[in-house]
């Protein structure tokens, strides 16, 4: 086992950083951060949109970016994200104009003078009062709510009404007023314009991700991710509903895990940030059907049964104290809308955040992750579907399986030796999602592995098989196993081995979302081949391989590779729009009215396509 | 002493029975049940507008009846309510079009085809949707939101949709919706849009008084009353906004014994209407700015400082659960607009509910309560001034006062003996405002009470004294007292004295009154003799003498008495208009900017009007 090192890359003006393989393209890591960048030429550098600036650590500039830049704005940094490759740890800057999912991209269709910022759903206002005086005696509401300047009526929320007294004389009647469309939130002395704080949440199935963010300035302040805890009561959907359905308290305690962990990733913000909880006036949440269900403790139990039907349906705004968050006490919250069936907030987020909606080409988004999510635009058409893969991609159900955590293998490659990468460089603990895929792509490759999903045992491997792979064929419990770490080398001094049941999980995961694939294109009058793009989204759609995850079948292997894209955590990518303007809540609604929600289970063909789906192809190398 | 007795009058449709002196005019018996008829001429009998069928127990039709009924319509009983004497126990029958502030009348300015109950705050739809099959899977808030057929977007509250699914399949997917504005209350099995219940309530500083109505049928389904539990916390409203200033829990206590005791109202409501209260959807409530501060617990302390600024201002809509009531739990609660200062929600409902801002010559209204409200109307242009009466015609302060309920002497005549009556015919146990104020009239009339105030003793008394008024001058702690009840003739075998004390507390609240009125009718530019009508309101205005008011100095002795009009309980009467009509409130809410705020303490002849208001009028008999 070899581990390769990663090299740290800083992006601004978000802030954030992340670790990626040296010679990753910087449109990959910038991925990996959560910033998709603008590509309409497929990463060919040719259209020269996606433009950032480089501060050092990049490889010298290609051809291509020589056409597209001056002398000077190459010494600058300026560089094209699809071309540069990235071998020293770096900074980088990258323009909004570059961002895919840019509100000044999305918003366009509703406003083209509309940028992100311009009407975010929570705006602070700063007012000057006179003060109350002979001859100005008008009531505190009234003098706030006139000198707001305010459209339409204000609306003053008990809870605020009860401390504005109090509130107005000690701010001298002047401080920043804090209003939710005509909703005001609070008055604070002073003037506290510059920032306004939104959490916006990912609620995976398996993996909760919160960003911090300030919606003044749009720059993301701190990001963290942990468990869904409900993963203990099931971890996929349908036994979560199942437990809330059969048990009395079963989905309040489903709730209230889910809020006690998105509130304690809050609190990871606010310590990693310096910002208080109650300087957060919106929290906005994408997840799928269920998830959104589960979070606000409405039963769910009607999405498991035929029709399949939610309670949920356009996006839902609430006091976030309602659902139990510790946040300022008048903060809203607000949830993605959902399309039909499973198909939930999520994919909406998706939609909006990759800009799919206004595809000029036939394109496919897959959002792989617990629940797969796999939308086909065609023709101004949309069709999404929702697709159990279980929770095998995410570490779950794997015998040494984790998530992409520190520790995790995330990588594997064979050229003439097995190489690792391990997140974070320290010994391997276990194996995440990518690295699963790498593996069993690999073991394909060279035969270890049958189309059937057959491990071979020692007997019936090829002959001329390099040792290296050879002496790893190991057996566990009378069956093949393939040994990916030895006990020497994990950090528990247990062998991480791959088995027959991790092999079967696998199938069953990439199958589902194959068949889903297949069957959605079937719905959409399209053959794999015609599809112009495919957006891998989710926050583990970034770290696959694509070459790997064609290899196995989960992606179309009949498009060609740079036709492949990475989209980020739009999940997240759309809560987060979510929190910075109205203007993409009414497009996130669009877009929930206008997708035709697909039913795969009532498909006639949807047992024999899974029943298919689940044979690796027999080589598709491209 | 010798008592009189009352008799029962029945009214419908509201079903309300009140018990009146033999004798009395079917109009004043109508406004101590809370109608308040049209009788623009007077009460000449000229106009002919307050029309009622009486069904028995009236005196004959006297000439202007004649002139104004077939004899047809005077055999099925059809009266004119001025001029009808009550003589036996009668059941009556009101016509909408005969009430003064129906909403036929009052919203007419607004929408000339509006009539009360077509635009209810509240209201229920019947919905029948198609049940969830194959092809037919939206989620349960867009099958039933779609279904309502609503111009803008129905929102669903949390709590609610929480309990949708399962509601929606127990009806069968038939059932009725309740709606307050494009907010979902309530979705419940079958039809029940025959009935839609409110409370509308009184908050009076001393007494509280609920009205449960049918908003679908505009019936009155029940009444009660009691006193205000805040009484122990001081029994005028400054010593209350003291309390709750300068006690921690102050303000927390005020807000929770008044809810408590509104929520005990309720209950009562509901068992003698055989209401459940989940079937009230809707709270109404009228007070002065205090009270109305103090039922949402907001610090009223900037009421008690120059220059008087109340928090609230416009009406407020907000959930009645987060006010502490045990109704429907998605119930709302709606308050009336506040004027400014201490002239607060009842002015507004008693402006909305008289119609007074319609009055096309001079009109005073007049809300006599521990707070007493004066309104002049003149030239299209509303003053009002909120006047601190203090509680003595309420019967605090008063050494035997009571409020006027079983047992309370609630009239005095001297016609050669001393009559008193006493509620519900029964031995007297103290004494009401009314009673109090009979009492003050007669003994200045016969000269055993000076203007100045003094109770007269022995040797100071005039001559020629009829030996029953002499008899009954005693002496009490040294001062002279006059006995309107003997020991023997008592409840309680203790006499009913009237005392020099509480003649004083008579002055303090007569002068706040009186000097109010001059001050407002100063500022409107008017002479008292100009004013061409007085409306007599609240609950205990119904029951003074107008004679008697006008003798001690409390109506302007320059009146005829056919100008002074009884209004009933219009802070009630307007609560219930606001839970009947959207239309109502927007009237309310138009009254409330229009009329202009005085603030008497600001009036530089404040203290030298009050001090000279104190005096009784030396004869003033009209």
């Amino acid at each position: 086992m070899i581990q390769e090192s990663e090299i740290a890359v800083k992006f601004h003006p978000s802030g954030r950083t992340v670790f990626v393989l040296v010679g990753t393209k910087l449109y990959e890591a910038a991925a990996a951060a959560g910033l998709v960048l603008e590509q309409p030429c497929g990463g060919q550098g040719l259209c020269g949109k996606c433009r950032a600036i480089v501060r050092h650590g990049a490889a010298p500039p290609t051809p291509s970016e020589h056409r597209f830049f001056s002398a000077e704005e190459l010494a600058a940094g300026w560089r094209l994200a699809c071309q540069t490759q990235l071998l020293q740890p770096s900074e980088v800057e990258v323009p909004g104009e570059s961002l895919v999912g840019h509100a000044h991209k999305i918003l366009t269709q509703a406003s083209p003078q509309a940028v992100a910022g311009d009407d975010p759903p929570v705006r602070k206002l700063l007012v000057e009062m006179a003060p109350p005086r002979r001859g100005s005696d008008e009531p505190d509401v009234v003098r706030l709510t006139s000198a707001l300047d305010a459209q339409s009526d204000v609306y003053v929320p008990l809870g605020l009404m009860r401390e504005l007294p109090a509130r107005l004389r000690q701010a001298s009647f002047c401080g920043t007023a804090v209003l939710a469309g005509e909703r005001l939130l609070d008055f604070q002395p002073g003037d506290t314009t510059a920032s306004c704080y939104a959490v916006a949440t990912d609620v995976g199935t398996t993996t909760l991700v919160s960003a911090l963010v300030d919606t003044v300035t749009g720059e993301e302040r701190a990001v963290a991710a942990q468990l869904n805890p409900q993963a203990r009561y099931g971890d996929d959907v349908l036994s979560r509903i199942v437990f809330a359905r059969d048990n009395p308290r079963g989905l309040a305690e489903l709730q209230q895990c889910v809020v006690a962990a998105i509130d304690q990733l809050i609190g990871q913000l606010c310590a990693e940030a310096g910002v208080r909880r109650d300087e957060i006036f919106q929290l906005t949440f994408s997840g799928n059907t269920t998830m959104q269900h589960l979070l606000c403790a409405i039963d769910p139990q009607y999405l498991a049964v035929v029709p399949f039907v939610p309670v949920l349906g356009p996006g839902v705004e609430l006091a976030a104290a309602e659902l139990g968050f510790d946040v300022h006490p008048q903060a809203r919250a607000y949830l993605m809308p959902v399309i039909g069936g499973f198909v939930g907030g999520d994919t909406v987020a998706g939609i909006l955040a990759t800009g799919l909606a206004d595809a000029q080409q036939p394109t496919l988004l897959v959002d792989i992750g617990t629940n797969g999510e796999i939308v086909v635009c065609a023709g101004g058409k949309l069709w999404a579907a929702s697709t159990a893969a279980g929770p095998a991609f995410e570490g779950a159900r794997i015998s040494r399986g984790m998530r992409g955590s520190i520790g995790a293998i995330e990588k594997v490659v064979y050229d003439g030796q097995l190489r690792i990468n391990v997140i974070g460089n320290v010994r391997p603990k276990g194996l995440c999602g990518s690295g699963l895929i790498d593996a069993a792509a690999e073991l394909l490759r060279h035969g270890l592995l049958a189309p059937s999903g057959k491990l071979l045992s020692g007997t019936q491997l090829p002959a001329h098989l390099p040792p290296d792979l050879v002496r790893r064929v190991v057996e566990q419990d009378g069956q093949p196993a393939f040994m990916l770490a030895s006990e020497e080398e994990t950090a528990d001094g247990q062998p991480i081995l791959l088995t027959q049941q991790d092999i079967r999980q696998l199938q069953l995961a990439t199958g589902a979302i194959r068949a889903g694939v297949t069957l959605l294109l079937h719905r959409a009058g399209l053959q794999p081949s015609q599809l112009q793009a495919v957006l891998l989204a989710g926050g583990f759609g970034n770290f696959i391989r694509r070459s790997n995850a064609q290899r196995i079948g989960l992606l179309p292997p009949q498009i060609e590779r740079r036709r492949i894209r990475y989209q980020g955590n739009t999940s997240l990518a759309g809560a987060r729009l979510a929190a910075m303007s109205l203007q993409a809540r009414q497009v996130a609604e669009q877009i929930a009215r206008q997708v035709e929600h697909v039913d795969l289970s009532t498909d006639p063909a949807f047992h024999s396509t899974f029943a298919a789906s689940m044979i690796f192809p027999e080589s598709c190398e491209s």
